[in-house]
């Protein structure tokens, strides 16, 4: 039986999504540490992606198998208590065979925070980057619409996991200004390694000396990642939704 | 000449505000270690009140001396320089002589958060109590209307710090819902020992069986710590404002 979980973490103190050797401060063997007590057998834990060191995820899903179907009871709980406070278990499914937590991912959505004002805030600061020059959210808003669509990514991705495609679409990717703090939410069908921290970095950059859309309209074509800019620090990113095809999450029956 | 300064911090990762010997896990030695290197010599640095292990502060206010006046400079960045990004100095002023973080006080603000859903929220769990039974904004707020004005919180004091009066003036005290958070905001002319945590605990306990409100009445009149019941974490509590008399904060000068 495949179950599916739906599940939120601070990132501050752990190393990452993935599992690691000679570290259990990774969200995947923390879950998997949990998992494998709960039901007396190792358990491998997939996520629908990798988040780096300091990212955090208001809405991550992963999957796991195990070998006899579950008997109804409080699962979310159970699951729940072999974990730290700074992951929590939202919601878990019974999941049809063929969904995968990864492969099956329709679209995802980040955002980025930024505090932007002239004294870092401590209660920001594993939340956000802080940036104290002031930033024209028009600006980096023409910046944002550009990317909109379906581009060829490569400039903006870290060297790292070869991908078969750097082509990704962007169905959404806007900054808004809320007192000090500036957003960035981005959705697309899939990202390349750091794309969302690498643009981030780019067009805040680019903004701060007002600088044309066509200079990241040129960054974006060159297809080189040396091009590109800063890439903006982990802790300001957050994994915000994992979206799947509406018949599977249909079939996803709630434990 | 005396400087004041305005700070704020995020107070997971430390002790509690006052100074301890063998550890420098505290904001006090933080702040002291960090001024001491920035003036070559050593600084003693006075809160406006301590704040416990895991007790986080929006606005918290302290004061040193210095054998001499400074020089104009960006201050408050140079003592910034030595601390950790979860302490922020917010600013810093030139205070009169008899200005005292301590005994100057007139009033202060402190919020207390509680996530009140159903599941536990990983990026809420430094910042507020998780309670998933629902709670009735109205039945807390019958409760918090009782201690508004002057009273004796003997009851509400944890035993500690011998002080000559445990009567306080309670200036506002109400409880507001946002979504899944409860929020609990008292201000008062000074408070007793984790009085804000024992409050909340306790109206929290009453709230849950909805109980009638003079029975917050009788353990307010019984002058009795063993009266009051739970004691509310220290992690969903913030010191939101310090305040002094106006004539003070006008001769303070920003440096």
């Amino acid at each position: 039986m495949r179950v599916r979980i739906d599940l939120s973490y601070d990132g501050t103190n752990y190393l990452g999504w993935q599992r690691q050797p000679d570290s259990d401060s990774t969200i995947q063997s923390q879950l998997e540490a949990a998992f494998s007590k709960v039901f007396g057998q190792a358990i491998t834990v997939t996520g629908s992606g990798r988040t780096d060191r300091g990212v955090h995820a208001h809405h991550q899903v992963a999957h796991f198998d195990i070998p006899k179907p579950l008997t109804t009871g409080n699962w979310v709980r159970s699951l729940q208590s072999g974990l730290p406070d700074d992951i929590t278990i939202q919601n878990a499914y019974a999941a049809p065979e063929d969904f995968h937590a990864r492969y099956s991912v329709e679209k995802k959505t980040y955002i980025y925070r930024i505090w932007n004002a002239q004294r870092p805030n401590a209660l920001e600061s594993r939340y956000s980057w802080w940036l104290y020059n002031p930033f024209s959210v028009e600006q980096l808003n023409s910046y944002a619409n550009l990317i909109l669509g379906e581009h060829d990514f490569k400039s903006f991705q870290t060297a790292g996991t070869p991908v078969s495609s750097t082509l990704r679409t962007i169905f959404e990717a806007q900054w808004t200004r809320s007192g000090d703090v500036l957003e960035f939410r981005v959705t697309g069908n899939g990202f390349l390694k750091q794309m969302v921290r690498n643009l981030v970095g780019t067009m805040g950059q680019l903004a701060q000396r007002e600088a044309p859309t066509k200079e990241l309209k040129s960054i974006l074509g060159a297809l080189d990642r040396q091009k590109a800019l800063l890439t903006a620090p982990p802790h300001g990113l957050f994994l915000e939704k994992v979206f799947y095809p509406q018949e599977l999450d249909n079939q996803c029956r709630q434990l």
